[in-house]
């Protein structure tokens, strides 16, 4: 079983309207409404995919009941625990031009609470094969919510995945992290504490650079890795994905054709299949079996970006075929200065 | 008691942020959430100014056990009947620039459920000496809903005020509503069918003609109040507010200076007070005790815009000095042709 554990979980609405129009008053139909959180929707695919997979998270007040209520309906194993604080909304007004997002910052359970979401993640641990704690922690939370989280799979012998952004994301590092999932622009945003003599970091949201040059990426993600003594999955959108370790080759993986559809939900794709290889192999995983992994999640991200929600992937088998992987230049060439890399 | 019947209700979330951007991520704090719907906002104030109210509702789902929770909290009676349709939500996006709002449209019960709010109606009316019916009904609601409702109060001896409009309105005049509360955009919404003959209808949204002749509004009120024998009542935003029986003197009353301040819910505000002057005067107000519940109207609805929020208004006395009251001109001069009124 796979125990993804999701601290700032969240109820999804998604309204569907014409156009959105600041300052006026728009009559809109009943919202698509459903349990959402990376840690969730990293749960959906793999019970999707056959994968046994188990949501633990904390829920509160009527957006809480209504949480548990859609994982019961889609008959996703769970282990709630009772807060005081509210579950948070998510609200997705998609209109044909656009996609605008409302997402509330969620609130921190109290001491007493944390506690027992820590214990009862302890207790899950017993079954689990794999950890995989996604998404933000709440707005105040602990700066050691995540330590302690890692803590206490390294602790069970359980390899842990983590997919958070920020300080989260270092502290994640610095616990020892088996593997961490940044996209590009959470790379990015860490990346003056990781590389702080680099002085052209690649700046967040500037896009095409990892098109064209995805090993630009590397020495932020080798660093990473080298912090958490694990192995980095960087997702760089439709530039595909890379996977570092801290010593040893770095591998690329990536469509040879741009996928056109709801990016929505393929980090998380990328991380359940991710989860699927590091039961299989362990937390050790380099050379065939490292490439084998980056190879299907990026299918499973690419098969993702062809459905509309979160959550939910086609088929990926046909993807899987034209992912195409490649071993990186090893890191004394990756860790030359970044235009040297640039030139055609 | 005076009884609030809201066929539609609501929960209300009202999130502040810096600015919306169409198109963009924005993290929100937790929104302002409570129980809302025209008819509760009514018993909001009935309530808060020392006037027995009971509001009755049909609630559904998560968002209605909130529903409940928050007239809970707040010590609002009310008499609520389970359906199986979840209670729908509006939401409203306030920036320093504007307010959007997006309103879920609502399900409509199922027919056994509707035969069932109105047998609750029906018991309630044995204690009440007004029946407010206010907000719009759910969409794809019987015809004859509002038609209904209005006949168990004529029934039941229970003068009723219908504050909604389009054809529920229409249909609540035919019924014979005593008391009807369109505002300028419900009257000119339905002035084309008022009025057929009449080849300048004001437009929706026009704003300022009322601010300038508050008496152009008076034929399709004066034709409103005839089709259902009772009152209209027509909010005019800044330029007050209109008080037009089917025969006899019409009423306007204003404030002499432009109130700033957020007029949501100064509507209901006015309900508020024509319901408590209605249990005090019957279903007959005519002359003086009319003259005397628009002024009130017009006071309670200013004291609601000096008010941030819909349901709670500021202390009336002080705004009740201010308003100016005074009796339109006979229907022979109101109802000659606009554009003859509209020369200065």
């Amino acid at each position: 079983m796979i125990l993804t554990l999701t601290l700032n979980p969240a109820i999804d609405l998604t309204y569907t309207l014409p156009a959105l129009h600041p300052g006026a008053s728009h009559r809109v139909p009943e919202p698509l409404q459903r349990a959402g959180g990376k840690g969730v929707n990293v749960a959906r695919v793999l019970t999707e995919q056959g994968h046994p997979a188990l949501v633990l998270a904390p829920v509160g007040g009527p957006t809480g009941t209504q949480f548990r209520t859609d994982l019961d309906q889609a008959a996703i194993p769970h282990r709630l625990v009772p807060v005081q604080v509210p579950t948070r909304r998510t609200i997705t007004l998609v209109t044909p031009a656009h996609t605008t997002a409302l997402n509330e910052a969620g609130q921190t359970p109290g001491t007493d609470e944390l506690d027992l979401i820590l214990q009862t993640t302890c207790d899950a641990l017993a079954g689990a094969q794999v950890l995989v704690c996604s998404g933000s922690v709440p707005a105040g939370a602990p700066a050691d919510l995540i330590t302690r989280v890692v803590d206490l799979a390294r602790a069970a012998g359980v390899p842990v995945i983590v997919d958070t952004s920020g300080p989260a994301l270092l502290a994640a590092a610095d616990a020892g992290a088996d593997v961490l999932k940044p996209n590009q622009d959470e790379l990015a945003g860490i990346t003056p504490t990781l590389l702080p003599d680099d002085d052209a970091p690649p700046a967040p949201g500037t896009g095409p650079v990892g098109a064209r040059a995805p090993q630009a990426a590397v020495p932020a993600a080798r660093a990473l890795a080298r912090r958490s003594g694990g192995v980095v999955f960087a997702s760089l959108g439709a530039a595909g994905m890379l996977a570092v370790p801290g010593t040893g080759p770095a591998w690329h993986a990536h469509l040879p054709q741009p996928l056109h559809g709801n990016p929505t939900g393929a980090g998380d794709a990328a991380v359940a299949a991710i989860a699927v290889a590091l039961a299989a192999h362990g937390s050790t995983m380099t050379g065939a079996p490292l490439a084998g992994a980056l190879s299907t999640a990026t299918a499973w991200s690419a098969a993702a970006v062809l459905t509309p929600g979160a959550g939910s992937i086609a088929d990926p088998a046909p993807l899987a075929d034209q992912v195409r992987t490649t071993r990186l230049p090893p890191p004394a060439t990756e860790d030359a200065p970044a235009t040297t890399k640039e030139r055609p």
